[in-house]
């Protein structure tokens, strides 16, 4: 859940990306190693100008290498520096480059150390992992046992990096990082996170247009999912003029977005709004119906939610609202339980039964069935109660069940810590 | 959520795709579109041997084009065919094959019109999308505004298509699939999905490995989540044959996995949970503590869970485990929230106030705070109540916070499933 904020970059330094693996090239799997690395560079202004998704043949890696060499001085490769027979970027990165592969007996004393380490002992074909491109340099992998390699060659830069997501992030970090900082050194680059609740990315983008020529149209970058919008706002440069930037720009964002900020540097509107209350001291507890719990996996996903969350109930049916949260049949009766009434009761029964501060509800219809022509699918109701009153607001979403649910999650969340936000500012 | 069966393809025709934007080149969004297209291209068996992502940029379009036309016969492009001044698929298709650009008064006609019938005025600016590459063929996009383009050069088929989701599989649909299928008349691709629960990929691995030699290694795609693993299994060929190759198939491997298969072409262990819920006719209630509402969001997730689930707890805090759930207050004093007590507690608790034929219960230290040296962090236990009793597992998970709860949510639905399915054997 929790994602990086995106940095932009504006210098001319350039990089290419090439992820290896034939089960990338299938219809399941997209490479998102090249994220990260994206992510590294970014950091050090470097901008990723194209991304290659090849499969495990030696011909097809080492032609990439060879185009990308001829397209940007830094190129990183990732994954097929396994033991087994589909692992060919070290072979392949040889061919590109015109060298040898040769046997490194210290490689392979490191490798039969790592698995002894671990209690096993080393399968004869992870020998293949201890040959090494001439003239490269080994990068030892702490998570895992492939190496990396770091080949310079006519002013250009190659990596090759292990795809397993958690080998790579470490030997970027421990590897390719100090790399970077010693080519360019004290190049800095800030950013910050501008979370949005209850707003459109498309009146968003109306709302601060006139900003980016103020501040650059590239130092945004507007991420949206349903009921939230990320703005992503970035500044390079010298470490200190490039954050006081950065400071003018969130600034003049805020001025311009005012309360529909939900938080800053937070992963979502759940973060923001556990902050809200664990600053304020206050509890909460849920009551979901259509969202069926979205909400509460939302908020328990952040670590120490529990300072502030207490749980909640899921009334998927009827006769759950009525015994397990509270709610009278005779609003079920009278009003169906998609409704005004009954999201406002859910949101104060669960409030009172968990003793808590603030209780949401939310009742809806988020289909495909379900729908009538009084209540049709898309409609959500939902409620928060607080220590002084009930507020409560519905709407028609459109969009597949997904979508609709996670709307209603993302507008129940936003009323409250809008409540929050209100109360705060009237009390400070 | 729900995923389209993934199918191999063994065949020589192959094709590479493009997408196109700068968006694509940061740290936050990656290509997804190419998965649609390698999804249909398989069904006509026809196999992606290399992915691009290039930047909103004329020259680097070009040179993709131009590179990938000579590495494989079917091109596709994404992306980059809007109106503004960033769409420039157009003009570096064009360049690439060194053809000219002219406008179209058919495609400016069916642009104003496609405008008028949406109630608005075309702004000038979509003019450009009326503009042709000489010799093509522009495809209608019935979904929004931007044509796409289908051109036929030296026996090469390049086509582009717009990169909104929505608007290209459309596309996908309405022009591209009849179009292979008129090249390719006659081909067929099956496939089946086996959901496994309870299990490790690596091991999955070595129990089906010498299958691989009856069936081929390609026939089978293994795609894995924590907690869940899902098998795809193909078969191309004549329509006939294939399914019959494909019944072997799923025998064969059926055999082998036995238990560890909690369903055929269902989303994941939710579906298979909810349908053999559905099929006898039974309901199920959770109290959820570290999973926080995950199994619940899961299964409601479903469309028509209802028919099933009806609801559950999500006792975060103790005293909520207490009061809503209905554990004794001792068994927490005696055992703490994280033990087999407490979780066969909750599942009990649960069914019996929810008045259900099963109930869940998850208690566990999803971290990264809160562990102790009885009791780590990724410590959880869970139970499964049910008309015949309750049963209990445990494990400490290794992972961080969302692996953890993701691990325990699956469990318990493993658990159940189980149950459910070992039952109904015994009933038939």
């Amino acid at each position: 859940m929790m994602q990086a904020p995106e940095v932009s970059v504006t210098g001319d330094r350039t990089a290419a990306v090439v992820a290896v693996g034939t089960e990338l090239l299938g219809q399941s799997r997209v490479d998102t190693n090249s994220l990260e690395v994206a992510g590294v560079l970014a950091r050090h202004g470097v901008r990723v100008v194209e991304k290659r998704v090849v499969g495990d043949d030696v011909d097809d890696i080492a032609r990439a290498v060879r185009d990308l060499l001829g397209v940007a001085p830094i190129v990183v490769l990732c994954g097929g520096l396994g033991p087994t027979a589909d692992d060919l970027t070290r072979v392949a990165l040889a061919r590109a480059l015109g060298r040898e592969l040769r046997h490194d007996v210290e490689i392979e004393a490191w490798l039969r150390e790592r698995y002894r380490s671990l209690g096993r002992h080393m399968p004869e074909v992870c020998a293949t992992m201890a040959r090494v491109v001439e003239g490269s340099t080994p990068l030892l992998n702490s998570r895992g046992a492939a190496p990396g390699v770091l080949i310079e060659a006519d002013e250009r830069l190659v990596m090759a990096l292990p795809g397993v997501p958690g080998e790579l992030c470490e030997m970027l970090r421990e590897h390719v990082e100090p790399e970077l900082e010693r080519r360019f050194p004290g190049a800095s680059l800030v950013s910050r996170t501008l979370v949005l609740g209850g707003v459109l990315e498309s009146e968003i983008e109306e709302r601060i247009a006139h900003l980016y020529e103020r501040h650059g149209r590239e130092a945004v970058t507007i991420l949206a999912a349903p009921g939230t919008v990320r703005l992503v706002l970035s500044a390079a440069g010298p470490r200190e003029a490039a954050a006081r930037r950065l400071e003018l720009m969130v600034a003049d964002y805020r001025a311009v977005l005012g309360d529909d900020v939900a938080g800053e540097d937070v992963s979502g509107l759940a973060e923001a709004t556990l902050r809200l209350l664990t600053g304020a001291g206050q509890t909460l507890a849920t009551a979901e119906s259509c969202t069926g719990g979205l909400v509460s996996a939302w908020l328990t996903d952040v670590p120490g939610s529990s300072a502030a969350y207490v749980g909640g109930v899921v009334s998927y049916r009827n006769d759950v609202k009525e015994s397990s949260v509270g709610v009278p049949g005779s609003l079920l009766v009278e009003h169906g339980a998609v409704s005004e009434p009954v999201a406002r009761s859910m949101a104060e029964q669960v409030r009172r039964r968990l003793a808590t501060d603030w209780g949401v509800g939310i009742t809806g219809i988020a289909g495909p069935g379900g729908g009538t022509a009084d209540k049709p699918v898309g409609l959500v109701h939902w409620a928060v109660a607080g220590p002084e009153g009930t507020w409560h607001q519905s709407r028609v979403f459109s969009g597949d069940r997904s979508v609709v649910r996670r709307w209603s999650a993302s507008s129940a969340l936003d009323l409250l810590r809008r409540q929050l936000q209100c109360r705060g500012g009237a009390a400070s």
